[in-house]
């Protein structure tokens, strides 16, 4: 792969992956669909925060029209993205510095706010159509960890030291 | 793809994630390092439980060498294996029922065993030595969902309703 090839289809991936926020941002559920890759033999795969593993886009797509359900407002900061590229397979991680607010139970225009700090794994396939998404994993960063530091309560352990 | 080959495929990946957990139970550094794709132009990357992402061999091999050194005990029982095969890629998901000890602090000799339920999605590259691993993304399952249940307190929340 040349460089400018290279720097192509960084761009391209980069751009599909901005379009998967952004469809989460608008509740645009035609969008965010659009943007998965339509499985069959290579089934899409997705983890929100906290969740089991989610297989094909049933299953998928119903939990995004009932997140779209719940959330009044949601803003991603997008840090630390970066492209990792494999002939027609992309990788992009991110941290996703989430800001949303479920609806308001008292008659209020939107719930309390919360902040939050994600990381995800993003896995793209290249389409005829364009990059489209395979995986999602997104998951919570439950403490400060020094750049490589280890848990020190264990090798999977969920809290890492403070 | 025949069908052939897509089973033999899927064996060899499920062999190469296996041995990646394998390693880890054995403490094997060598063989953890020797599954990790030799990144360069397509680098690898790590997200522990709670952690946020670790890029690269120096980064994420680092990480390895000292969560093996705080561990004394770990067993993984893998459960809901996924294979999902597209060209040279495989993106594998499976929960990691795991049961760990840290070392004792009183002479004892092993710390207190800690069961943990977590989702991995460990993403594959084919190379002429075999599959080897691209992506790991581990997070803690923080609570039961219904299959397709929604957050009720946002879309990216780290508390799914229990």
């Amino acid at each position: 792969m040349s460089r400018t090839d290279r720097a192509t289809d960084e761009a391209a991936v980069e751009a599909a992956n901005t379009a998967f926020y952004e469809a989460m941002e608008t509740g645009d559920f035609e969008s965010l669909s659009a943007l998965w890759l339509d499985d069959g033999a290579t089934p899409i795969t997705c983890v929100h925060p906290g969740w089991p593993v989610l297989t094909g886009r049933g299953e998928v797509l119903r939990s995004y029209a009932l997140i779209m359900a719940n959330t009044e407002y949601i803003q991603f900061f997008l840090t630390d993205l970066r492209i990792s590229l494999a002939g027609d397979t992309a990788l992009v991680t991110c941290t996703e510095n989430i800001l949303s607010g479920g609806p308001a139970e008292d008659g209020a225009e939107l719930g309390p706010l919360v902040g939050q700090l994600v990381v995800a794994t993003n896995v793209f396939r290249r389409t005829p159509a364009g990059w489209r998404i395979w995986s999602h994993h997104a998951s919570p960063v439950l403490g400060d960890t020094e750049e490589t530091g280890g848990p020190e309560d264990g090798p999977e352990a969920s809290n890492p030291p403070a």
